[in-house]
């Protein structure tokens, strides 16, 4: 349970994050009898029960690696590469503009694969995410993650359709990274409480649009659109740079809030 | 004590966000015999107690506000506005970067007015912030910022100058935002858990190649340098584009982590 | 003419850009008998005449200015300062991206202050600029600034709604900085040449998005929509950093060829 | 020679580039006898002689591509691609900032591959580009490129080390693109004519920090650094969004005036 709790020591089933170098690392689990195959040759996920975080372990062809607890940036990172273009460095920004904080309740839509859900969870415990999917399959994807980051207790899975309607009330956000967030405005103006938040990530533009307008329409205040760019400097003692390539867009966030 | 806890209702005493328009936003508290005055008219502080969060409220010649209640972000960004160049956008980086979480311990320098040092408090009570500053005047002004926001109880305020030494063990996470971090580097080794997180920010390159260069020598592991841009979208229906003005540098953020 | 021509000497009716520092320089002429006044007290342009460009010069209170002989870029972000959102980075990358020559004949619109028709002309001359404007008091100021710059002899001024059609076959480009380019495009189509180019400036993505949907629709080929970010450096040894605020955004920058 | 001139025709020798679709476009020449073999079947180099620019041509199994006169954008971007970091995006920015115009006189170095000298060359014939590189490989390369460009009569290529020294006289401009560009520094401003311009591109911010505090060392005025993000936007109608992957970093451009 190692992304949910903060721990000093690997026990079994904990998540470990390898780190080998600068590009290359693997978040994996301390386990029984397993092994983990790497290029730098294969390390015993079972000897690290029992080390501190932050050890060395090496490889039976001797390299080194560092075993560090992975955070949820890391975690939503392994899971969002595959299937999401929702972006730690989006997740963050949405987390501290909404204030999110322990006790929340968040409605949630879609689920995919489980990374945003994740991010929220985390911040919210022990409140609750309500996450809408109308994808089965995707779901079961997504309690998976949850189960191993041990944040499944403060999920609530839904296949359902949010366009079709949100069935919370009193909310204090609704947090949007599907294809229509503009179908949503209105159920999510009825689930929200005086105040609450609307957070919405889209990679399109004229999703944006079509969102703000609805918003706008809906009556809520104070509607921001953000993008944001991370960039990576590559620091070598006399020869700083930023990295050659760049991830340029992942998407558009629209925040707004509730007037009464 | 509306910064720390999420209230529906707004109390005497409690932050509120006055939402006029995009660009004009005022925090302020609702108290007894108080009034706000803007270019819009003034506003009674007295007779919003008792209100739903979200609800209009009208200024003396008929201009309506929606009283908010203010986020973290909202919170940083008027103390931060004043006296830093670290921006919201920055904190959320490092709040999820280092998977800050209730019941870490964090070493922060220097406190300067205490946004940071909020925004870390925020996402790690009931744990504790140590925060060093050798300026007694700015830890004043901190004070009554963390007091304000209701988290004074979770920071550890100390008049000392952190490149002397850190006092604290096996502490979750070392923050640094202070003109020389590079010789905070060996006290952060030694105060950090294995694993832990070291983050400092920085304005210009310099202080960063001076910090990496150390972090390696240290023998910090998973050293990486980020900057971030944060790009306001202006969307009025039919004519979407960027805001003209943007903030093109706040400073460049380095983590790296403790191997054991 | 000294914007046309490349001189040594500053002449009567010479421009001069005096340079004080990183942020204040004074675009001018040398003429007999007048003087510049800045904060720092008075210069004569008067006795510039007949220095070489690159001379220090002093105002009456002792500051010192150079002499430089100011460039297409200086000239522009003059005069674009004033009505235009175009920058020098958006025309060079134009002026490139299009291989303009001399000889070249190219179809512009709208003429607006002539900062566009200017760079156009610098690199086409002994070619043609044929400007068209529906705003009459708009083309006198264009031609005002041409002839100051010494390029009005490549330029013809039409007082001439574009949208309504273009008079001139077989042109080498067409580029757009106004309001509606989508409605150009079939006159630009039979405007220019085989292979010919198509550029267009916009601030706002819909209209991007309506003129890329009519240039395909035209049969236009290699279509490439860019945005250009230009970011200043401040250097100061040991302490180098990008400029806090910068422009965050000029506009859209559309490029497409004519296929038979 | 169809870099150099503006042609309406393809002739025996001159450049075609064979536009495919939004990402493959084939730069090569018409010639007897020849064809290009691409993904989508082989074309006939011989049978495009003698039809005008802009002209539809099939493959063998029948994919159409257009054959379009390359630019310099085009022909330096193939170039560049081999061997250097400086983009067309920078070397447009060069050429207005220094305004480039017909008769100046430059200097470069080093030559590299000979995509800048091109790009030179082009905006100053009948002007004349010095171009220095101690390695006289590189210079056969760059031959080469500019012998097939139709721009050669305009370059003088000089197998020697420009760090230790500039043999001509009151040149225009010296535009660097090498390691160490702060050891040139007092040969530029030996060699330029007063007001005359320095630029120099440098991937590495050490690189820049000494560069600038020679240049200013050394009397240089007006020193401006620079970075320029390209960044492309992907237009179907109702779906626009900037690429997902970008060029994050190139290099910086440092600019200088010599004042007298």
């Amino acid at each position: 349970m190692a992304l949910r709790d903060q721990e000093d020591v690997i026990r079994e089933g904990s998540f470990v994050l390898l780190y080998l170098d600068g590009r290359r690392k693997y978040l994996t689990r301390a386990e029984k009898g397993r092994a983990l195959h790497t290029h730098k040759g294969f390390l015993s996920l079972d000897s690290m029960i029992g080390l501190k975080y932050g050890s060395k372990v090496k490889s039976n062809i001797g390299a080194e690696f560092v075993a560090l607890q992975p955070t949820p940036w890391d975690f939503v990172l392994k899971i969002a590469r595959k299937t999401q273009v929702i972006y730690p460095k989006d997740m963050a920004l949405m987390i501290f503009k909404l204030g999110l904080r322990p006790g929340m309740r968040v409605v949630e839509a879609g689920t995919g694969s489980g990374a945003l859900t994740c991010a929220l969870a985390f911040f919210v415990r022990p409140g609750v995410v309500y996450s809408y999917d109308v994808n089965p399959s995707f779901q079961e994807v997504a309690r998976k993650n949850l189960e191993r980051a041990g944040l499944l207790d403060y999920v609530v899975l839904k296949v359902k359709d949010v366009t079709q309607g949100i069935d919370e009330e009193d909310v204090d956000a609704v947090v949007l990274d599907m294809a229509t967030p503009w179908l949503v405005v209105p159920h999510a103006w009825r689930a929200l409480k005086g105040g609450g938040h609307f957070a919405s990530f889209s990679p399109t533009i004229n999703q944006v649009e079509k969102t703000a307008v609805e918003l706008r329409k809906q009556g809520f205040v104070d509607i921001k659109v953000y993008e944001l760019f991370l960039r990576e400097i590559k620091v070598e003692e006399g020869a700083v740079r930023p990295e050659t390539l760049m991830i340029g867009h992942t998407g558009y966030m629209t925040f707004a809030r509730k007037a009464l």
